[in-house]
């Protein structure tokens, strides 16, 4: 006999009020007890940013039956920590940061405050999914992200995740013909900024850009997923050492 | 016969006027020209956070003979994209972030605005280090650093880095042993949060906490390196994707 309904704590970085954050709290509340714990605005490209420099504050505002939820000034790992030393009780069985508004497949995992939030829970030994829709729009169309947010959280509900070790899905636009393990895109983005004024002349630079991919033919990795129709399941590693390059270091005479 | 010294871009995470960053400068000016591009204030904890919700600006502060500075109010990783996108002609030789006031080992190499700046110039296929040492005191003695800065930095300029492959280098406080190179310790900081009021009473939170190291007796790690006495020089990898679970986790069924 279960005594229990499994705890899902959810977040993002695009804000508790974002229509992604909405659509993944009524898809968690299926699957169990929800708490919320979100920025109150937009927090994109935070990455794991903490607030070391200010104070930060939380507001409850909603408890009721099953669902909590708590709003932040701070960034995404910030609401992730914050909940987990302060706030939660028991350890939730499940994190699900997102579904984020725009891809944050390939090198945007270094960017993203979705996943940001997603690496901080898996440290602290809570099986973590961050999920994007690849749709910057506003009011996109959640429907086949919901579907497969409902199989893989049920699966990670079930099998759990090594400690230190998320998921980052992303779902591409439209239909989804499946879901695939895939490793990270190797690339970067290029031709970053948009140079303009602002309101008394002065120069400014707002980000934009595209994608460079550096690897376009391999079958194993989450951009030839989403281009191809599949939703991309990439497992995000907490241990930033690269073994491959070590032992050749390890060769210098420092 | 070499007929250009080599160009290095130095940042940092504490703002252009750290200690850190002023030692850092006069130690690179001995090696090459120097182009720097730093923060106007206190960006610590910013990861590889960047400016997506608004513009930013930058500022010429000096220009000389084989030194140029701006000042810029984004986050270091955006100083490095907006210095290598849109105001440095030639593809720097170097990229040195820091020196940092404090510790970036272990784990806190995915919070270390330091160790993002040169994740990102990493990318751009500059070979790249962060510095760090383990005092945060504004008036820290740097000398031993400096030592150590200039041994791993000759060594860089010889003989480059992987593309996505970056360093992180912190150095223990006091007389330095040697330098090792290490893996990043596992672990996580635990008693995150100093819980106190604000000016009108209302409840807020400070980060603190200490660090809980899952590796204690491991003489390969970077804590070890440091509590022995020695610099520890770790290469950090810009792909994330967990190896060690990936096959594991296709043999679900997703």
């Amino acid at each position: 006999m279960r005594n229990k309904k499994p705890l899902i704590l959810v977040t993002n970085d695009d804000g508790y009020q974002a229509k992604g954050i909405v659509t993944l709290i009524e898809t968690m509340r299926e699957l169990g007890e929800v708490i919320v714990f979100a920025p109150h605005t937009h927090r994109s490209g935070m990455a794991g940013a903490i607030s070391a420099e200010h104070a930060i504050r939380t507001w409850l505002h909603t408890k009721e039956e099953g669902f909590t939820m708590y709003v932040c000034n701070g960034t995404p790992a910030d609401c992730v920590k914050l909940a987990l030393n302060e706030f939660v009780d028991r350890k939730p069985d499940l994190l699900v940061s997102g579904i984020n508004h725009g891809s944050n497949a390939a090198i945007s995992v270094i960017y993203s405050g979705t996943v940001g939030a997603a690496v901080e829970g898996s440290l602290f030994d809570v099986p973590s999914i961050a999920y994007s829709l690849c749709d910057f729009y506003p009011d996109a169309d959640f429907s086949e992200v919901v579907r497969v947010a409902r199989v893989v959280s049920r699966k990670v509900l079930e099998k759990g995740l090594p400690r230190g070790v998320s998921l980052n899905v992303n779902v591409p636009k439209g239909k989804v013909r499946g879901i695939k393990v895939a490793t990270q895109t190797p690339g970067k983005w290029v031709n970053e900024y948009y140079r303009t004024k602002d309101g008394i002349g002065r120069e400014v630079f707002w980000m934009t850009g595209q994608f460079d991919n550096w690897d376009k033919d391999n079958e194993e990795n989450d951009e030839w997923a989403l281009a191809n129709g599949y939703a991309a399941v990439v497992p995000i590693t907490t241990d930033m050492t690269a073994y491959d390059f070590y032992s050749r270091l390890k060769e210098w005479e420092l």
